[in-house]
């Protein structure tokens, strides 16, 4: 299935995407009234779900609504760096050193936002995109097997990874350019885990403005998701709607040569197969 | 005001401790359940509370109830490195340049534990202690001026920003060392901002076992608490609830010659002037 968020006008609702548009999981008044509610709420609530979606029609035209990120506030929102060969490859150029343990900072959750939504660039000068495959944490997960972590996805979803470079490397954690507000778009939904039968086997691709500038395969990460899942799982507790960015593959703006930062009014789409596609418009710095 | 939430063996409660005890907001029921809705109502509600307190008796004895971490789940929690001279120094011998900017990372909000809980030292074998003087967000700030920034903080707590020296060497970002389950103990109550004159210029100590390992004053911060409303919030909104830790001053167990690592059995004691006291004892890792 493939989960939303969306708001036609009223505010944020749930809803189930058909072919023929949106189920409202809002209206049948189970009692959720948000994806993390329905994250935690196991396999049993997914179950209800696939029951409504086969029994109801859509009521919701997809095109007249406002797609939202389709995740209120998780606990947390970590990304892996460097986890594709060749990005390690231009990152080195970069001045970043491939590193010897799997590579993780923070996303604040602050900076989430819908899979449409504009990009700001705040007060950066070197704007740049990395499409990611996301994952969503369904059940709880303590040092957890790679063997045992594909039980714990709930879903998947497309990420950018928008990137301030200049403020990225304002020092080693990378964390003050990788949060600025509006730079986490994901979505366009949550595609349940069932419906990916291997995550480890999808092409994923950015353009801006059209022109194709990554195009790779999650074959190519480096560590893989369940390595991801094993690895964070051994320090701390991933928890129900906890987002991981599974890295960037190689083509972002800040490796090319000469380098091309995002400007205003520039278009991004990120798409990953058997997911789907996000596009957000570059604007004005507010 | 010092404002706790806690335990009297029936769930969590929030509630205002007077010298003879706590007064039970929960009780009042005027509508807060959380701390976190308290700091996001605003000044109106602080006055309210405090009406309330000066009216109602404490009617819950501070010793027979258990205190928990005195916020939920914030949205994020960000901590600050080498931000004390000293600590810079004694950094420097373990292979950490000093930062040309503020030097940032973040703790997993899910490490968060009450001031007298105890410390998992899970699958770390250097196991460490950071006593910090952590502020918690009130109003929230995008792009706030250092003049500005006092406006914006709800009050202040003491943190032991528990520290996994093993794991925060894997990489560069220090995430994985930051945030084991267990390892952010605050509290033991929010110091509402009204009662703390002047938050850099309060005697910081931590002890281990009752001996005194750090022992300096917030008046030695490299960035004030200011400079790092002002920095954070060039990049991204501080939102009400978000705890930042100020620093660490010299003294952690890391850089002793020998190095000391905690050890099940060990009580940290960090304290604050004008705060209070936290303690936590090292358990066997579970």
């Amino acid at each position: 299935m493939k989960l939303v968020r969306y708001d036609a006008g009223a505010g944020a609702r749930i809803g189930v995407v058909k072919a023929d548009g949106i189920v409202d999981l809002t209206a049948a008044r189970l009692g959720w009234t948000t994806m993390m509610e329905i994250i935690s709420a196991g396999a049993e609530t997914l179950d209800a779900i696939a029951g409504i979606v086969a029994r109801d029609d859509a009521s919701v035209a997809l095109d007249g609504v406002r797609l939202l990120a389709p995740i209120e506030r998780p606990g947390k929102y970590l990304a892996i760096g460097m986890n594709y060969a060749k990005h390690r490859d231009e990152a080195d150029k970069l001045g970043i050193a491939s590193p010897q343990h799997q590579l993780w900072f923070n996303k604040q959750t602050s900076c989430l936002s819908g899979p449409f939504d504009a990009i700001d660039p705040g007060v950066s000068e070197k704007l740049d995109y990395e499409v990611e495959l996301a994952a969503v944490i369904g059940r709880a997960a303590k040092r957890v097997s790679e063997a045992d972590a594909p039980g714990h996805v709930f879903g998947y979803m497309v990420a950018n990874d928008v990137s301030a470079r200049d403020w990225q490397f304002h020092s080693q954690t990378f964390t003050m350019g990788k949060s600025f507000d509006t730079h986490g778009p994901i979505g366009p939904w949550i595609v349940t885990a069932d419906e990916i039968a291997d995550p480890h086997a999808l092409g994923l691709r950015c353009f801006v403005n059209g022109e194709k500038r990554q195009d790779s395969n999650t074959s190519e990460m480096v560590a893989s998701l369940w390595d991801q899942i094993a690895y964070l799982s051994t320090a701390f507790t991933l928890e129900p709607g906890d987002l991981i960015a599974t890295g960037t593959p190689h083509g972002v703006g800040a490796a090319l040569e000469p380098p091309i930062f995002l400007k205003p009014g520039d278009v991004v789409r990120c798409e990953i197969d058997g997911i789907g596609a996000i596009e957000n418009m570059v604007v004005a710095p507010r």
